[in-house]
């Protein structure tokens, strides 16, 4: 028998009335004849209240307590949900991440799965059962819970499935699915029908949470089939797979952004060849994380070096930095803040050099500064500021011809 | 070093700042030299909060699903225990059931624990941890979660307390220990110093879930020394052991009391061997608890039969006696509601046959009808009306001296 593996986030079991609802889906799958293994998130803002609990006690919790701590979030809704089949006559059982076999690195907050062993889960299955297993969690050769950190649940979902040989692994969530660019900035914006995997992870950040890309990377990994689907509806999601199809002459498939960035320019460092590494292990060590980065030697012996991250990060950012001056002998710093990262992304594009060029034709049009550029295979990014955001989305979802391209591929929508 | 588990229950644990109280006497302990086990229940309502969402599910929740359901409303607490401790600067570590080596008999919603492995913990406590573990709560030889039932976290602390080698198990809760009598009734009632597990376990129902019957049970099978006092002060508790101190001359210890008492009559049964059997082993098997039984032969041939159950389960009790009517061959039933049972305690009464005798009395003298008796070694009951129970506490308070008699041993209260 053929098995899928259905995975429903906070939102989707945010109330016992939505837990229902999802276990109507599940049971509708289940009649259609495939096995099935429900991952579940914790329900709505509980994993965000138990935070707060600790938040109460301490700035720092311990993290392998808070392993503790929130790993039961998921436990709740596991067990309401396979009490939700069985009043609807499905035989279920739901199990924690540790009693589905899920070990992972002795990393608590942040763990990585390291095996399944799918035996249990499977005797379940051979038995009539829907599985229902506990999202976002494991447990260490040691015997200690762990949470997989974020995006957890959406890994827990498609680790799940590859160690079990599901034919699919569906992620139910609140939007219908994978966009062109996000609806509440660009009105044209469509649900895209196929993705790869690749220009997935490029997306990733469009309509925050919808996929972490954590998990597009384990899915590609093993060639996993994913949908991204409404939990709220019937209509059909995003497909996410290996190669999708491919509109002729239309290498651009999405616009994706963040915002919230900041600039950080070093100038006069040492021109050396350890200077790279210094600086980005300085920052990896503390755990910042850098997205752009720019490198611009000045002449032999100085260069400038430019970088972004997050605005949030920007005070520790800027501690350490200070700190380390005399280790990285920098001459002085630059910061620019409320900027935001456009990218144009499309597994098309490696094959069509005119597309970065057009990319800055169109923002140039529209008197929009590109402060920074970075490109990828798959994409290209441009740092703006973030009050030219809006009319950056529009006018390149225009420029790409975005809008005409999906309504050919478009299904109604029911959300 | 000596080792002390310190049970707290739900009221103790409501609130962070409840659990911050509780950490910093934990602290104290500790500081006196003692290895600390602690034993947590779920904070205040949350245990009731978890039930009612599998109530909007189902009326009749899956057993198993409960037990993964309720198990995590003790895990939460260990956590922020723990957490709560770490940042006073005690080192501390936090156990679900399982992970405490906690063996159950795989009976879901009311376990039996069989077996503690303590070597985890032990392994913790030499490396100057104080251990938290969640109550209520253990795991089957198949890895199943399963959850002890009422007073679970009671017995929890008890079996850990036992299975360590402790030297004394303290349960923490929102009373300030065992009084004579339930001092809303009787304003004289006094906390008790002392009273031995015998005479607990016929108190126990004093101050209703101060600790549970089934853990006294446990403790006094393992000649366990118990305190039971205030989590909100320094006073000192009750203390339960074996053959406590006796004031001179003193035979009943305490006055305890259920209302909410029905009392049903089956008549004209048939006078023969197999007949209370029948009777009894049909309640039972419907999981029906009968309190109180009498039993009058009225000739040869037929014979009446009294006992007490719930009011709550009136209705049930008389559906399965009404299907059973053919089989058990009753007449009539007569039925009795709004009854509450009056006992005193001591285990000082075998030795004076005139203590029940002094109860009668003192009962008549106040126009209180005494509708059953029943008596065993340390307790003489009486099935009285509801509205009887006010004076009955107060008169029989005070026939037995036991606001004199208590004066002698109390503490100043803080409480």
């Amino acid at each position: 028998m053929s098995l899928t593996v259905m995975k429903f986030g906070g939102t989707s079991v945010a109330a016992v009335e939505k837990i229902r609802n999802a276990a109507k889906k599940v049971i509708k799958k289940s009649l259609e004849g495939e096995d099935v293994v429900v991952v579940v998130s914790a329900m709505g803002k509980t994993t965000d209240h138990l935070a707060r609990l600790a938040g109460e006690l301490t700035e720092r919790p311990n993290t392998r307590e808070m392993d503790m701590l929130l790993a039961t979030g998921e436990q709740v809704t596991s067990a309401l949900m396979a009490m939700a089949l069985q009043t609807m006559g499905q035989p279920a059982v739901s199990l924690t991440g540790w009693q589905a076999g899920i070990t992972t690195e002795a990393f608590h907050g942040n763990a990585k799965i390291k095996d399944i062993d799918t035996r249990l889960i499977q005797q379940h299955l051979n038995s009539g059962h829907v599985v229902i297993v506990a999202g976002f969690q494991g447990i260490t050769d040691k015997g200690e819970i762990t949470t997989l950190g974020r995006g957890g649940s959406d890994t827990s979902a498609v680790a799940l499935a590859s160690a079990c040989g599901a034919s699919l692994c569906e992620i139910y969530t609140d939007v219908t699915g994978v966009f062109t660019t996000d609806p509440r900035y660009v009105e044209e914006a469509c649900k895209l029908k196929e993705i790869s995997y690749d220009e997935m992870l490029e997306m990733a950040y469009l309509g925050a949470g919808v996929l972490h890309p954590r998990a597009v990377e384990y899915a590609k990994n093993s060639q996993l089939p994913l949908t991204v689907r409404a939990s709220f509806s019937d209509e059909e999601g995003t497909f996410i797979k290996e190669g999708a199809a491919m509109e002729k002459g239309k290498s651009v498939r999405g616009i994706a952004f963040e915002k919230n960035v900041t600039k950080i320019t070093l100038l006069g460092l040492p021109n050396e060849i350890f200077t790279l590494s210094n600086v980005f292990n300085i920052l990896a060590e503390n755990k910042l994380n850098v997205d752009v980065i720019i490198q611009n030697a000045l002449d032999e012996s100085r260069t400038n070096l430019s970088f972004t991250i997050e605005n949030g990060s920007l005070g520790e950012t800027l501690d350490i930095l200070d700190r380390n001056k005399a280790r990285l002998q920098y001459d002085d710093l630059n910061i620019e803040t409320n900027l935001a990262k456009v990218s144009i992304v499309g597994s098309g594009m490696v094959s069509n050099p005119g597309v970065a060029a057009k990319m800055f034709d169109t923002l140039t049009q529209h008197n929009i500064k590109v402060k920074m550029v970075s490109t990828s295979e798959i994409k290209v990014s441009t740092i703006i500021h973030e009050k030219d955001l809006p009319v950056s989305l529009k006018t390149l979802h225009c420029a790409f011809d975005l809008a005409e391209k999906e309504a050919l591929t478009m299904k109604p929508s029911l959300g």
